[in-house]
């Protein structure tokens, strides 16, 4: 069977239309993808993107039945912790006032975030997220989940648009490197013809360069714009472990009438390892 | 010294303000750059890139002395042919109607255009041309003049701008590829930091997986997004010929005052040899 399978190396570089009935995965490495993940695979219920603050304040007030005074006035805290809802994201990589937790992967720990919800703002990845509301599915993928990815495209029969976030507009490495290695998984799993797409040549040859060793994977997350961002910041261990592979068999994948994402229910128990994971 | 040298993907991807001051190089591999590279190279005197056909038409007109009856009114043939005017280019891929030559750089040979002013409009490298207006230097780059293009570059201290012009606002690895070949050889030529930016990397990876053998090169050119239009036109034979390098040491330059180009003046009698040509 011949598959569909395309990279946009940034939202800006796809339409809304192109991604019309297709699988979309939304990759932002560095950090909402990895951060998403990590949070639904700690037990949170759910996680609700949204593309500004003041949305979030909203989402948090209506799950928390809360009747705001204006569109971006927060609901008090001791509100939202009895409605079990947690406000987390980030604008130029940093906390936003008022709100609980950063887009650290490392800080949505079971103890804070199991059986919670989180509503969740980040300046690159929510708002790919939002493109992508023609796709006939919706998903998030980043190293964590690589395999458990690849597990599921490698099921579905539907073109497949790998969506990178870039940051703040500009191709980001982090994003199309992991976009090389779940092309270059999928590759393997189905009988493809040889060509796909300029894009995608670029992010599996980027793949073919510096998937081994470890070392060079964490390097080219250093060293990419959302990397050289978080280190400027003081968060290189973020970009550790957003090298970290196959952490979780968990797919968040997102719910258009709900408007949340939710681990996917079909992603197989033990997903078959293709790629190699570089060696440290 | 520390040399600043970006990748744009597309030209869509750069401002004309972060151009300011630097040195462009446009690339077009298929075709515009090819073609244009050849044309002075068989000794016309001047290439005259245009946005669209009418503008042609005005720019023959002005060159001829021909009082236009309106904005797209062509100059008749004998008239410009006195005047030593071609006027050359596409629309999608094929030869514009009252143009004498279309887009395929071996049909600008010395016989037909050496002495003579070639006014020409393509669909994406002319475009990409005009982008670059704030550039202290605009150059035209493709393999067929790559190290003379490397060593230019080489010898200029001040931020590199290499600006693939893509097809049709889509990436294009035809022109990611000269342009990880040109960063390769100025990146060998020069005593660099480690990092250079994303696309950058996209491209010199690409280069890195996609430069040897020749038939590599050649392969990448067919299944790029332009390739494969050359392909569908019956056009192979204008890829074979774009993929060969440093047929000359010739390197065309913008004129902005002028909106001409022709021969930059300063390239090395003998541009050193960094890369290695691939094997046939």
């Amino acid at each position: 069977m011949t598959i569909d399978l395309q990279v946009h190396l940034l939202p800006s570089l796809v339409s809304e239309e192109q991604l019309r009935g297709g699988v979309a995965v939304v990759i932002d490495v560095l950090r909402a993808s990895t951060t998403i993940t990590q949070a639904l695979a700690s037990g949170a219920t759910a996680v609700v993107p949204t593309a500004t603050v003041a949305e979030s304040h909203a989402a948090a007030a209506a799950i928390s039945g809360f009747s705001q005074s204006s569109s971006d006035s927060p609901v008090p805290p001791d509100v939202r912790a009895k409605a079990g809802v947690i406000l987390g994201g980030e604008r130029s990589g940093t906390l936003i006032p008022g709100f609980d937790l950063d887009n650290s992967p490392m800080k949505y720990t079971s103890s804070i975030v199991a059986g919670k919800t989180v509503v969740f703002t980040t300046t690159n990845g929510t708002q790919a997220l939002l493109k992508c509301r023609l796709a006939a599915r919706t998903l998030v993928g980043c190293f964590s989940n690589l395999h458990a990815v690849i597990a599921l495209l490698a099921n579905d029969s539907r073109p497949i648009h790998l969506v990178c976030a870039g940051t703040d507009g500009i191709v980001s490495t982090d994003d199309a490197l992991c976009a090389g290695a779940i092309a270059t998984g999928v590759w393997a799993a189905r009988n493809w013809p040889k060509w796909h797409g300029d894009e995608l040549r670029l992010v599996m040859d980027l793949f073919t360069c510096r998937c081994q060793p470890m070392r060079e994977v964490v390097n080219t997350l250093r060293e990419s714009h959302g990397g050289r961002n978080l280190i400027s910041l003081g968060l290189e261990a973020d970009i550790d472990r957003a090298a970290r592979w196959d952490l979780f068999r968990l797919v968040p994948e997102f719910d258009l009438a709900t408007r949340r994402l939710q681990p996917a229910t079909d992603v197989p128990a033990e997903p078959k390892q293709i790629l190699m994971v570089p060696r440290e």
